[in-house]
């Protein structure tokens, strides 16, 4: 049997992945989830019809998403998930030897769920003692954590539909800005360049009302359509400079990120910076 | 009529359009030719089954494969491309003011004459009276002209398959390198690093063999399932140290290429250096 699953963008195009089965489709309280076994790629999770990531190709947005903001912190000690009940951002996040406590907060407990059972590969470090799992809303979580409580927050949300809208309004970067510490660094996934580009831009635009320094970064993302960006907020010095602090074993380790990555992911080309409204030079 | 155009990538995954209609379809004495009207990103130009461009992204590609060799080089006069019937490098290449006379050289005047008549905005500059087009074997024009007749060589060929196979062999760069003058750069697509890993590292060594300064560097192509490589070989210098040339006319025309896109195309990935033998940092 010839099975494709196609995740159709606006625009009139999209990504499409051979199948060999499905290993498993579900309705959380909040969201459909499936888990595809792919002929190429691994095994495909996908949200509200929405390709969420591969085993195959899932390193390079949690990766960038992590190592970028923990390598431009001095001394990452406390670092919070938003979203990412999958586990792959904790996974990057504990590789670094600094890091004593990250707590993840999913809204939606059958992502984790399906993600220890599914993705061993990408929620092996859930169950670290340094890691402590939540499954209740990220944004009243915020709301009741005290003040300047963690170094870093990372959003890792799925796209603006459904559960997630409020994480990319300026309400909950607020939120995020209060619960950082004085050098405390938040980033987030923005959107796709090709078919999100104005998110991109109103996301940018929205943190740069709420942190003092604001930059957009992008990392080649095959399942999502070949380019992301995240957006980076910043507390105290702009991240752009580059890894302020050295750590070879965890990036001997990686597959996507280094120093050169990390600085070359800032560049961005013309028609991203004009949406953002930065001049390019 | 719901229709969509797919192109199926090794590895069971690939990229689809959603299609208007037809435009053109034939066959040339080298390929088949077709042209795509597509809902979201204008015409399509597919040649033996594969996405060459759309007029929508197509500036990534060209303006990437132009300008990152031609702002290496200190001044830039003559200029020859092989492949490119579109025109797409041409039009960047002409906006070089300090450009002389480019020769382009496709072996199948079918893809020149479907470009004139179904992409205006590609093949703009084709009558540009700088520019001499001809309908011959690139290989061939290169063992012919007179050693040290260029300054940049650009290679902007299909997928090595059929016509092209010889232009990512070892015997082609070197017509390439004694063609060039004493500052000479050559640029080269030099496939996909998601769905020919093995074809960017092997053009990566090859170009090494015959060039003093080689290089990989990349850029964000939605209609190639993501991400694009290039290899740029220089006889003089390295081009990831950045422009050497000011030019900003050239630039605030452009959509994609800028001075930090320069830099920052060759900060690759840990999983592209080790393919190409090269050690993060």
């Amino acid at each position: 049997m010839d099975l494709w699953f196609t995740e159709r963008y606006p625009q009139g195009w999209g990504i499409t992945f051979k199948i060999e089965r499905s290993l498993y489709s579900g309705k959380s309280r909040y969201q459909r989830i499936d888990v595809l076994e792919t002929a190429g790629h691994g095994r495909l999770l996908v949200i509200d019809g929405c390709v969420m990531f591969t085993e195959a190709d899932e390193f390079v947005y949690h990766e960038m998403l992590t190592h970028v903001p923990l390598f431009s912190h001095p001394n990452p000690k406390r670092v919070l998930v938003i979203g990412g009940g999958d586990g792959g951002a904790v996974r990057e996040i504990v590789r670094h030897s600094c890091v004593e406590e990250v707590v993840l907060v999913d809204i939606d407990e059958d992502v984790i769920k399906v993600s220890r059972e599914f993705f061993p590969s990408v929620s092996c470090e859930l169950d670290n003692p340094k890691v402590q799992v939540l499954a209740e809303d990220g944004v009243r979580y915020l709301e009741s954590c005290p003040p300047k409580s963690f170094d870093i927050i990372l959003v890792d949300s799925t796209d603006p539909v459904g559960p997630a809208v409020g994480l990319f309004e300026k309400p909950f970067f607020e939120k995020c800005f209060r619960a950082l510490k004085r050098d405390g660094i938040m980033a987030a996934q923005s959107g796709s360049p090709y078919f999100q580009l104005d998110l991109v831009g109103r996301v940018h635009r929205t943190v740069a009302q709420v942190f003092p320094a604001v930059r957009t970064y992008i990392a080649g993302t095959p399942s999502y359509g070949g380019l992301w960006t995240f957006v980076i907020g910043s507390k105290n010095g702009d991240p752009a400079q580059g890894p302020i602090r050295e750590d070879q074993l965890a990036v001997s380790d990686l597959k996507y990120y280094n120093y050169e990555v990390h600085k070359g992911a800032f560049a961005l080309p013309n028609y991203i910076l004009r949406e953002i409204g930065k001049q390019e030079k």
